[in-house]
This record gives structure tokens, C-alpha cells and sequence, in this order.
């Protein structure tokens, strides 16, 4: 039995598509369907859901009384404000009529979320930013942004906003881009129920130390949620957690025991060629491992040897410990 | 008047959705529209299609009928074994069955071709590939492809087949990913209407050089089509030619009127935000203001620039040809 | 007459190695040599130091003499703690010893800069990172870098401290390694003669966009000198300031202006195999070539097409501005 | 005891500088020094040289002395000729009185290779390339490269030239860059004693798959040795072998068995800030390790799960063969 609570979102179900295979890999499976599925995936007690995409003003109730059948819990909801074609130049930068209409959809996300008794929702901006060179006023879009971000989380304390950057798609450039850049940001616009989900793969797209990010965010008391997968540090290819990265992965686990974090171990992952289940499995399966590399060395000897920063040493002990030659 | 002839994909005019708008950032228009379209881009003389999405066994004649109408020449035709879910795995290397189906889709693509009156076919493999560390038998992949080109070209003589390489999208990494991987595998394929579609966003993704790709394939005499528009270097944003590498696209341009490029001029260009026809004809007019100024300095002077080798030598050349001052 | 002044670094006329050719691509000039070099140069105004390796205690009243007798200008002094071996792990996260040195080793930059008659010194801490994973206790690390800044900043008021941030090299992952990171860091700081010199090879090379990383510095406040070249965004190649990067070093330049920079367009060029006076005038003329589109553009204009955002539309604009045709 | 054999560079013991520390991290040890270090590194049998520095006309006798005291083997020889400022614009493109001196050095150091007992030496063109767009004439250079290779090949049947790629570093751009473009220049040259010595940093960094470039050098018969370390996948960081990738690593053990790659396993690393025995020692180990895990899931069995292609399926037997549970 693992101290780690894990939750995955039902996107994982989903058809999952790409700009080549609009119509998406697989059929998917509705949201009900999935939450079924996710209940059989052992060591999983929680779903994150889409807003509007599969929980909604119409089937919140439904959605609701499947996770009292299953046992499952909320664990947060994203709030798409990327999809529709209207955001297309972005959400909340991109004019003042569009902007109220992304901040009234937050909202609602947010009610919704304590409907289903939840206590946050994720929230990015993937389509706030720029392709082309002379295309943003800069300033002014940060402003607006952080604006529309008090606005949002004023609308009520007991639904916490945890905020997921990105370096860019669909946009080339998105504003709210890496870990260092939210953590100003969410400073700036200072409300208590705002904070940061970390998607980890877009820390390593944007080419940052998965560990350091989330030692970064716990020294600013931003630390709301995780999403977790892999991939090859040049896109968001959210792949089985763990698959890619071993030690960094295995680094990202310690500090999140070291600063105490609490919450979801939140999948994240587009299994577009695996089967859903099976990706999920893995992917929680590889924490644990890694967190047993972690328990073999001892977490207190792991800090003495991060103390003492020898390379060679640090691998001589974790290597054996890991692989047990 | 151009010395150069242009042409577009008939896509550049389509929906253009992404895995997070899988709807398509816009209802884009049918084909004959499309080509409606294109005939009033100044400047454009040709269109490609893409079979089967806006060119197949039931429209062919209309479409013919429409290029008739607007004076458009047929370019090219995208040979589509990539955007069905059924090839997700690969269409050449996941198995007989499939790599059967990719090549009798190839067949009749080319019998098309030939119907519009025109001499080529464009293809890739954008699914072959791997996501994975120990999920591909490399070199069975390879002769595999190999042997599937083979049976390709040898339908008839009378098309000609441009592969088109892309390191990755949608799969992580793709066989036929660079210009000397290309230029590698089609001369073991040794057919002579086999040859390259350089996409040049694909170039530059690859980490490559643009006029050095160029002089590659022209060396191996395997340049047969072009597919022109720009990107960050990290992912294929098929942006505006030009718009973002300066100095680059022109030596580009200098390089297929070194080589004696006599064929198409060939946007690939996905303006998901921007009007279709618009980034059309600033493709075009960023192609010939770069013309100008290889004009302006003069294309023997660059010849001897290049041989010198002085990088500020050349540069204090070019700039004020450019710019003016 | 340029409404800009600019300095180069005396590095530029240096012998300029690297890993491959230890001893240098040239045999390099002496200090008081390169200030008469750069004294040559049109439009060059100032010039920027190295503690110690061309001014130092010893040498500082000859360099002084130098300047007076060309007419040139202190731009600013780089304080290296990050050449001498002793700091391989880190100036300011190794250890107490080695940080009160690297702290004792900046004011004495200071006190020099103030006796050349200069404001400011420019600062980096390029060792201070890690390579693998499990190396480094990075929230320590934050503080210790936080203490010694400000420790640092309090030495005297009359001297800024510009911090330049590096994502990487030598060291693989640096703390202090991107705009928002540097704000953040130096915000918490919190020091009036605390401020930020941007280096616009190290914004690209952590894939930032240079105009913005400027509007966000100067949103802040701590915009306080330049470090100007190119690169191909993968790595820090100080390369001819705009020759590689076209529209952006353009746009660069335009929120320079727009923010009412004032300071110094301070050149960083390392040219290994160009000549390095020449490699300066070319540098200082396509930054002039750039400013000279603004204008033709008209700087007004420029803020309306950017405020409208539509790429397309800007560059129908920009282009012909720029190439004349 | 291993089936397999090791070598080292010398150059691991040595003072290893960069840009910023030209004097070298430490001091280094004369290369009697580092092979009575070398020596003492369990499993290592064979040590590279590098010629001229530190195996030459001179010393040979000695070195050769010296490995007979201690019972190591030689590897190889690294032909260099890419340090000397004289080769900066390129040893074999840069006109014909420095390519013919760049033929001559390989040709004695292939003559040292035959004094030592040995049967290949190693050699890149890390000069050889172009940093500016207008700045080479590309398919010059790669006859240059051609004819030249062919005159080295010529100088002797019996010791082979293992030629190593690298797409940059320290030009920005590097004619032979990648394992399709290498393969690609020497079935041009054709000639039985040349071949390719893998840097699988290399590879790293031109984002290929280290398995997948082995399998194609092996497919055209040229896989003749290897240069083994890990990096970011940005730069030739040359740390500690299967330290950063792991699966990736693996896969590469994997693909070396299955290729009956019979040669050594010779590091290229360099421990800027690390006890270089130590890096040694931990490299061996982690290859070890590795192919633990394969014997442990099974040689066959991989190969299974490799034509299967399922990666959950695949992970979900590597993970507890790796890590135990």
C-alpha cells in the first residue's frame, strides 16, 4: 500500500488526436465509461475531469454519483479554455469581451468543482502568447493576465486555482511559460487560493530541473498539484511517468517527500498507441519503484549526499541500490 | 515577373485543428473553393492535394474541371498514409497486411497523378517509426521501407515519387527523418523516379542547413519538389517562408538557382490564425524580396563571397544590399 | 549620428579559446592595445573591463590613462568568479569559504569601477549549478545566492551590480538562468543598486523571446545594461550582434525604445575566426540597419500593428520597409 | 568478469579546460601518469591516445614501454586535428596547403598507430564546417572531405580510420554530423579500412537513437569503434556513461550484442569537476549493470517484445527486471 494518493485524468480515455489524426487514435470512451475503467486500475483513488468537455453544468450529477459508485474521488478539473476556436488568439489577452467571457467559464469551473465537492481546478492559457516576432504587447498581456487571475480567484475562497504553465503549443510562445515566470506572476497577483499544478513534462520541455522546480515552488508556498508524465525534452509528448527519465524522475520523487508535498500524484499522460489502463498502471508503477530506489538508499543518506554534490559517489551508492549489481 | 513558379498545398486553405482544437481553428473551405482561392493569390500558379482528403477516385474530374477553370497547373498530390488511425503503428513497417494496403494507396495515388496530368506524387512516412526505447527492430524497419518504395515506383515510370522526411510528429522519432538519412535510403532503393521533397521547416527542425540540404540532394540528383514555409527550429510551425530566418531562406533561394531548381516553388505553409490567402502571398513576396537582394549583390559576387569564406567580409556585403543602409 | 551608444568588451580582442584550442583561435592584444583597437572603431563609445584578468589593482591607472587618452568611456566591468579553478562547484553555493571569497572578490570590482570613474559592474555566477541529478540541495543554494547578493549589493550605493543569467555553461544547469528567474531572485533580493544586464544570446539560448525579456525587466525595473550578440539558440556562440536573427533583433531594438532604455548597447561578441574590429562595426551596423526599418516604418505605426496583432498584416508592412520591394 | 572490453582516453586524466577556464580544471597528469591510473581501474584493458599530444614522434617508444608494464592494451589514437589554430577555418576544406598537411598528420599517426601494434586510429573534422549562412560552399567541401579521406585510406591497408562525427562543436555547423551523413560520405569513399567510431554523445546530440545508429552503421558494415559517455542531449557534456539516459542506454547494450559488435567499449569522457578513476569506474559499472538487466529479462525475450512493439507491455517487463520490483 503506497503513502502516495494517485489520480489520472479521463483524458487518458479520451480519442486523443493530433493535427494529423483529427478524428483521434481510438473511439474513446465516454466519461462515465472511463471513470469505470479508472476504478479497475489499481493504486488509483482519484480523477481529474475537463470542463465542458466531460463535466459540465448538464452531467455534473451523473459524474457524481459515478464516483460514489466506484469509490473514486474528484481530484481536480481542468478548465479548458484553450479548445474552442473563439480563444484562438488567447483567453484573456485577447480583447476585453473575450477575456469576460474566459474569466465567467472560470467560474463557473470553479462552482462546479465545489459541486462535486472538489476543493480546486487547474486552469493554463496555452493559446495566450505568440507566434510571430511584433505580434504581442507584452506588458499589457502580462496585466491583463494577472488581472483576470484576481478576478478569478475572488469569485470564492474555498476553490483553490492551481495554475499549469507552459512554453508554448499551441502557441510558439506562451506567456505563462515556466516555473520561475508563474511563481512572479502568482506573486504579483497574490490571492491565497492560487498556486501552481506542476505538469512536469512541461518543465522538462522547458528545459529546467524537474526537482529544482517544485524545491522552487514550496519556497513560495505555490505547490497545489502535480501532473505527471515523460518525454524527450522537446515536446509535450506526456508519455508513461518515469519511462524516459530515471534519476530525474527518481530526484523529482525525493523532493516531493522533502518538502512534504501532500496532494494528488496527478497523471497526466496521451497513451495515443498504448492501451489507456495499461499506461496508467506503468506509469504508477514506475513511482513506486522509484520511490523503493529511494527507501533502499535512505531518504536521510540521499540528503547527505546531495550535501556533499560528488557525482561519482552519489551514482556509486544509488546505481547498486537501484539495480542491485 | 517571376522567374519562379509557385504553388500551394489546397490545405493551407483547410480547418487546421491541433490535438487541443480538433475541431479546427476555422470550417475551412471544400477544395474547388479552395482552388476558387488560390487562383487569386498573385503570383500562384499551381496547387497540391492531398489524397484521399480533397483528391480521390470520386472528385478527381471536378477538381480537374476546376484547374481548367482557374488556368491552376497541378503540382503535386500528398499520397495520405498517415492520418487514418489504422497506420498509427506505421503504414510500411507494422506488419504485411498494413505495408500492403500503404503501398496499393501509394498505387493509386500515382494513377491519379497521372489522370490530373500531372508527373508527380508527394509521400512520407510519418507514422513509421518509434515513441519508445525497445519498440522497433531498426533495420527491419528500414528494409522494410526499402523494399516497399521499391514496389512503389516500379508501378510506373511515368510518376515520380518525392519522399518527404520528417524527424519526428506524430511520432517521436520517424525512419525517414533527415536529408542524408533520405538521400541514404533512396540510393539502396536506386529507381530513378524516386527522389526528395525537401520541406524546409522539416530541414530546420532536423538541426540542418537549409542551402546545404539543398546542394546535398542536388549532388545525389534526388532534389525533385519543394515544400517552403519557416519555424523555430524546435517543432514544424509551418509559418510564413521567410518570415522568421532571414539570411538562411536566402541563401536558400541562392542555392536552388546555383543547383538549377527548375521545379515548384511549394508552400506548405498552416496559418491557423492568420487568413489563408494573406500568408500565401507574403510567402511569396518574402521569396522574392530575398531574390532582390541576391540580385542586388549579385549572384556571382555572392559565389565569390562564399569561396572566401569571411564572415564579416560577407555580411558588410549583404546587410546594406538589404537593407538599404 | 547614432542616438545610441555603444561599448564592446576588450574579451572581443582577446585570444579567445575553448575546450579544442586551449591557447586560443589568436594570439590576442593586451589591454591598453585593445582600448587604442577599439578606439578605432566607428560609433564605439565605451568599453567594458574583466576583473581581474584586464583590470585589476594593478593595472586600473593605466587603463584609466588609456581611456582618457582615446576619448572612450567605462561601460562596465565583468567581476569573473568563475575562471579560476578554485570555483568549479560554485562562487557563491560552495561553501562558506569559497562564497565569503567570491563576495570579497566582487566588492573589490566595485571599489575598481568606482575609482574608473564607472557605475556599475556586471556579475554571473556561471559555476554556480549542477550537472547531474542529486548534486545539489537547490532551495540552499537560492539563499545562500540571495545572502551574498545582497551582502554584495550593501558594500556601497554609488556602484550597481547588473546580475547576467545563463541558463548553462560551464556548468549544465545553472541557478541564476533566465529572465523571470533573475527577477524573482533579485526582487526577494531587494536592493536599489541591484539590477539585471541582459545578455540577448543566454535569452535566446533559454528560448526566450529578447523583446520581452525585456519588457519584463523593465515592468520591473531592473533594466540596467546590455550585453548585445546572436546565436542559433542552441548554445551561447556570441556571435555578430542581429546577423542571425532578423524580425527579433528588430523587435529588440523597438522595445529598447519603447521602454526609454538608455544605457549602453554593450556588445558581447567572441569572434574566434572573424576579425574582431570588424565583427564590432558589423555588429554596431545591423543594429543601425534595424533601427533605420523602425523608422520607416514609423515607431507609432509599429505599436498600432502590434496592438492589432495580426501577423500577416505586419509583415505586408515590415517587409517592404525593410528590403524594398 | 565481463565479456566485454574496456578502453579509456587519456584525455580523462588530463587538466580538461573550457572557454572559461582555459588553465584546465586541475592540473592533469602526464600521460605515463595517467596509464599507471588507468591501470588501476578494474575491467579497464585498453587506453586511447591522442596524437600529438600525448603520443607522438617523441614519446611512443615510452608510451609503448608503458603499456607493456602495465598490460593494458592500445585502443586507438585520436588524429588530432582540430586544436591547432592553423586548422580553424577546417583541416580539409580550408584550401589545399592545409588539407595537405592535415593528410600528412593522419598518415604519421597512422604510422604511430602501426608502432604501437595497433590497428586504427580516430578522426573527426571538428573545424571543418561553417558558423554564418554565406559561408561555405558546401558541395566543395564535401568532395574536399571525400578525396581527402581517400588519400589517408590509401596510406596503408593495415590500420584502420575510425571516423568520428560531431554536428557541432566547436564550429556551429559540422560537414560530417550525424550517422546517416557519415555513412553517406564513406560508401563514397569506399575504401575496406575506413569506418566509423560512434561518440554516442554525439548522437545524443544530433537527436538520434544511439540503438538505432548502431543498427544502420552495422547494416552497411562500418561500426569499427565506439566513444561511449552521456550528456542533456544539447551538448557533448562527455559525462558519465548511462548516468543521464538510462532505457536509452540499455537499448544500446542491447543492440551492440545483437550486432556481434565485437570491439571495445571506449570512453570519451571528461570529469571537468569529478575524480576521473572514479568516472571510469562508474561508467564500466553502469554498462555492467545494464546488461544485467538484460540477461536478467533475456536476451530472446527482448527481442520479442522489441518485434511486439507494445510499450506498456515492454516497460512492464523491464521495470522489476531492472529494479526488483
Amino acid at each position: 500500500m503506497s503513502e502516495r494518493k494517485y489520480s489520472n485524468g479521463l483524458w487518458t480515455w479520451g480519442k486523443l488526436g493530433d493535427r494529423f489524426v483529427l478524428d483521434g487514435y481510438r473511439a474513446g470512451w465516454s466519461p462515465s465509461k472511463a471513470i469505470e475503467m479508472a476504478a479497475k486500475v489499481p493504486g488509483l483513488s482519484g480523477v481529474e475531469f475537463t470542463y465542458p468537455n466531460d463535466l459540465n453544468e448538464k452531467n455534473w450529477k451523473e459524474a457524481k454519483a459515478a464516483l460514489e459508485t466506484t469509490g473514486l474521488k474528484y481530484a481536480s478539473c481542468y478548465n479548458n479554455i484553450s479548445s474552442d476556436p473563439k480563444w484562438q488568439r488567447g483567453a484573456m489577452t485577447a480583447g476585453k469581451e473575450l477575456r469576460n467571457q474566459a474569466v465567467a467559464h472560470t467560474k463557473t469551473c470553479m462552482d462546479l468543482a465545489a459541486e462535486m465537492g472538489g476543493d480546486k481546478i487547474t486552469f493554463s492559457l496555452l493559446q495566450d502568447g505568440w507566434d510571430y516576432p511584433f505580434q504581442s504587447d507584452y506588458s499589457a498581456g502580462r496585466r491583463a493576465i494577472v488581472e483576470a487571475l484576481r478576478e478569478c480567484a475572488d469569485h470564492r475562497k474555498d476553490v483553490k486555482i492551481g495554475v499549469e504553465y507552459k512554453m508554448r503549443e499551441p502557441r510558439v510562445f506562451c506567456y505563462v511559460c515556466n516555473t520561475p515566470m508563474t511563481t512572479l506572476l502568482l506573486k504579483e497577483v497574490n490571492r491565497p487560493n492560487l498556486g501552481v499544478v506542476i505538469d512536469v513534462g512541461h518543465t522538462l520541455m522547458a528545459r529546467e530541473t524537474m526537482a529544482d522546480a517544485i524545491a522552487l515552488l514550496a519556497e513560495n508556498n505555490l505547490l497545489l498539484h502535480t501532473h505527471l508524465n515523460d518525454n524527450w525534452r522537446t515536446w509535450d509528448d506526456d508519455m508513461i511517468v518515469g519511462s524516459i527519465h530515471f534519476l530525474e524522475t527518481m530526484e523529482l520523487m525525493y523532493w516531493l517527500r522533502r518538502v512534504g508535498y501532500g496532494g494528488w500524484y496527478g497523471l497526466d499522460i496521451f497513451p495515443y498507441r498504448e492501451d489507456p489502463s495499461k499506461a496508467t498502471i506503468e506509469s504508477i508503477r514506475f513511482m513506486e519503484s522509484y520511490n523503493a530506489v529511494i527507501d533502499r538508499v535512505g531518504f536521510e543518506r540521499l540528503g547527505e549526499l546531495i550535501a556533499r554534490g560528488d557525482a561519482a559517489e552519489t551514482l556509486s551508492v544509488i546505481r547498486p541500490a537501484a539495480f542491485g549489481v
